[in-house]
């Protein structure tokens, strides 16, 4: 048995997320199928840990034991012509039967576009959350520092059950106007651990501040408050990619 | 009665192209649809060219007689909100009636994106041809050269009734690989007019001598044979954008 490490992008729209559910299309579940055609036999895919529907990913980290002659390189090609057109290999090695594709994280980051311009772009209209009125960057670049560094963020934590520890570190969180005159805001967020949904609630209090609607003194009030009704809305998931997962060695 | 002229985008993925067509999606349908919804009754809507099934434009122009008194902006705004996602309207302003937006045009630019990478890129797969082996991209620039200016383009136009007059300016033409590091090789064509399937006759026929099949020179023996036998396949739809139609005043 090998144990292969595999770097994939997906375009998130079509699926229900990264964890196969009963009767939904999941990037799990297509990657799964697609190991299974070549291998003969149904794999376990481990991931870097779960995106929700309809979040994309630029560079997602996934694992598996495979008992396969197959090199890497091999088994990627395999694969993309298995997959569907929105799922595909980047990159495919083969690693220490010890590697786990979430205990050994060192960190994640995620990007999160905005389109903050007066018309809907019909091209980016499925990787990016459309706000018409003008935000005020600097605001929300002034508004993120505080969040820097290491805290409890259950403020930005979805409800569900929350986890005996809500700390994180956030290493980096940029907000900036891309400068190739397209209208878009991006968020960058870098940090050893994200809880569920706090890239985005991150990003929806941003924008609070951005479209004027608080200061940018409010986002620490809602850091300290540790309460999730004090932050902003969860923003939408189409906006959000997975950009890289880091690893040890 | 007024003359307005609209600057409109549109992903052309799910449209069977501009021109309406019984039982099909076209641009012309869902505009046409949005503007009688608005105006209360149906005007026909004039482009300055058709684009084919599955062809996008970032600025196409188009123009119809309204019985509205509604100003340009709220116009734009009200079809923004009738049209579907993947049509927008980016500019409206009311021209002088004896404006035509076929026979005014000066110029009109394409631009036809490849991916040139190993794996395709899974975002940019609706709006872009994937080619996975290297191309030569010098090659293609280089044989390019010989269609800049007045020439009979016959030899790129697709079978069906021939013009009385295949001859048209090409003003511009570049090959160049983007700078992003995102492997896309985009090809810019300006020209007074374009034939039928020129500009996708042209990148395929470009796309032959980058991939190593013909060498440059071969291009020039294209143009002149007149034989639509002797130059490369159309490339596929999804690549080609209309950029931008030019107009006198």
């Amino acid at each position: 048995m090998r144990y292969v490490k595999l770097t994939i992008a997906y375009d998130g729209t079509a699926y229900a997320g990264w964890q196969i559910q009963p009767g939904e299309p999941t990037i799990q579940g297509v990657l799964e199928h697609a190991l299974e055609r070549i291998v003969g036999r149904r794999n376990r895919i481990t991931a870097s840990g779960r995106t929700d529907a309809g979040v994309h990913a630029l560079g997602q980290v996934v694992g598996f034991q495979a008992d396969t002659t197959l090199t890497p390189r091999l088994l990627q090609r395999a694969l993309n012509a298995q997959l569907p057109a929105d799922v595909a290999v980047l990159e495919a090695a083969e690693v220490e039967a010890g590697f786990h594709p979430i205990r050994d994280t060192l960190s994640k980051r995620y990007r999160y576009v905005i389109h903050n311009g007066a018309v809907r772009d019909v091209f980016a209209r499925r990787y990016c959350w459309h706000i018409s009125r003008p935000l005020d960057v600097a605001a929300m670049d002034e508004a993120a520092q505080c969040l820097l560094g290491t805290h409890d963020f259950r403020s930005f934590e979805s409800s569900g059950a929350p986890r005996s520890d809500s700390r994180r570190t956030i290493y980096e969180l940029t907000v900036l106007r891309a400068d190739n005159g397209n209208d878009k805001v991006v968020i960058e967020i870098e940090a050893d651990g994200f809880l569920y949904n706090m890239a985005r609630a991150i990003v929806g209090s941003l924008v609070e501040v951005g479209r004027g609607a608080q200061p940018p003194a409010w986002m620490s009030k809602v850091l300290e408050s540790q309460d999730r009704g004090r932050a902003g809305p969860t923003a939408p998931p189409e906006g959000l990619f997975l950009v890289k997962v880091k690893y040890r060695t």
